[in-house]
């Protein structure tokens, strides 16, 4: 059912070393064979590379990784798709990507959501779906959410957004099963359902670097923590600056 | 000064052998070494590799142009910078895409607009610019302009498109220089203010088959055709169904 990356940083750091590992499971060594998409920011803008393809045996990935993924805000995923439900389509391939407030926000999606109602987004709505998945539609209803919130209030703060998506990943947890990525390039906003793991190797690397890589299920032989379920997590610049359940 | 591409074709076909001979233009034979971009529709949504990277010494362009890039709606964009203005980066790489209304839109520009305000697209404004190009700031003045109008009276048939576009781009091309390619998909739309060709390389391919291609300057010693100034022509499943001017 997918698995998911990320990595925050406070200096660029290059993820290409943990999208190498990441692609097998794309394919060869785990059943994840429906697609692959980087998004790696610089400044505002995200770069996306994606290709319905089994990651495993891409000619574009393995050189994307080879070549260096530099950057402070990185989403990755390897996409298994419901099985004869949504097809093998650019519009089904994680990452998915909105412009809202002069930002990419990307959004990418391990779980299913089998009965969530196209409904969940309005025809009037701001975002719309390109694609048939739950996935992209879930990204819609909370940046929907997100958008219609600051339209009123004005101001966004990481806490403002963790309590604007709160209630509504609250309902959407209950059409199924929904471990989700999203960023803007500055925060990388984390929400652990059922299975997500994070890895500070920050002390392997250097002092200044501040490091953290999240992935549905261990990348290396290091410590990587469970997160625990329920919770909505913030990193910005390699740190983990919220947390609420 | 960058060169633009586009294709539109009834039954996908391959755009990959017009843009192995763009491609040299970007850095090598030509000047327009600061970036590429190809955006290329599968329905509804376009699967872009974009990079600012000189096209000529790309190691990503030229394999996907080999493995082929079927679709029935093509655009791609060689880019040179202004100078010392707007660097080489994603933000700033054209083509440039927006959802909207269940769509990718894309748009790529050729040309300069240096006066253009950075306040043509006001903070309330639906579509913000990523970066600091002229061009995407265009994009999202033509954008906006469409949105307003649909949301005022709902339809949107290629001819309101053009009547709401058309006063904008006269304003638009007061600041400068403004051959552009905007796409949702379904029809490219296609301004001539100084210089584009056309190719309708028909016949010489397949009876059921239904082509034009479009290129800032002729990319094969066919008899490619100079679009008068001041046009917008609509382009669908590779038939030119619109023309004003």
């Amino acid at each position: 059912m997918c698995e998911l990356f990320a990595m925050s940083a406070n200096r660029p750091a290059d993820a290409g070393p943990y999208l190498s590992l990441l692609m097998p499971r794309g394919g060869k060594t785990g059943p994840h064979a429906d697609g692959w998409g980087v998004a790696y920011y610089h400044g505002r803008a995200a770069h996306i590379f994606k290709d319905p393809t089994p990651a495993a045996e891409s000619w574009c990935l393995p050189q994307l990784a080879q070549r260096g993924v530099k950057s402070t805000a990185v989403v990755a995923h390897i996409r298994k798709a419901n099985p004869s439900v949504f097809g093998r389509a650019i519009a089904n391939t994680h990452p998915f990507e909105r412009e809202w407030n002069g930002r990419s926000w990307v959004f990418a999606h391990n779980g299913k959501l089998p009965d969530l109602p196209r409904e969940a987004v309005g025809p009037e709505a701001r975002f719309q779906p390109l694609g048939e998945t739950d996935s992209e539609l879930a990204f819609c209803v909370l940046l929907n959410a997100i958008a219609r919130r600051v339209e009123k209030e004005g101001v966004l703060t990481p806490h403002t957004l963790v309590a604007t998506i709160q209630p509504v990943v609250r309902r959407l947890v209950e059409f199924g099963e929904f471990n989700f990525i999203l960023s803007d390039g500055e925060h990388i906003y984390v929400h652990a359902h059922t299975r997500l793991h994070v890895l500070n190797p920050n002390r392997s690397i250097q002092n200044d670097q501040r490091l953290v890589v999240l992935a549905t299920e261990p990348l290396t032989d290091d410590r990587w923590q469970a997160l625990r379920s329920d919770r909505i997590h913030v990193y910005r610049q390699g740190e983990d600056v919220v947390q609420v359940h």
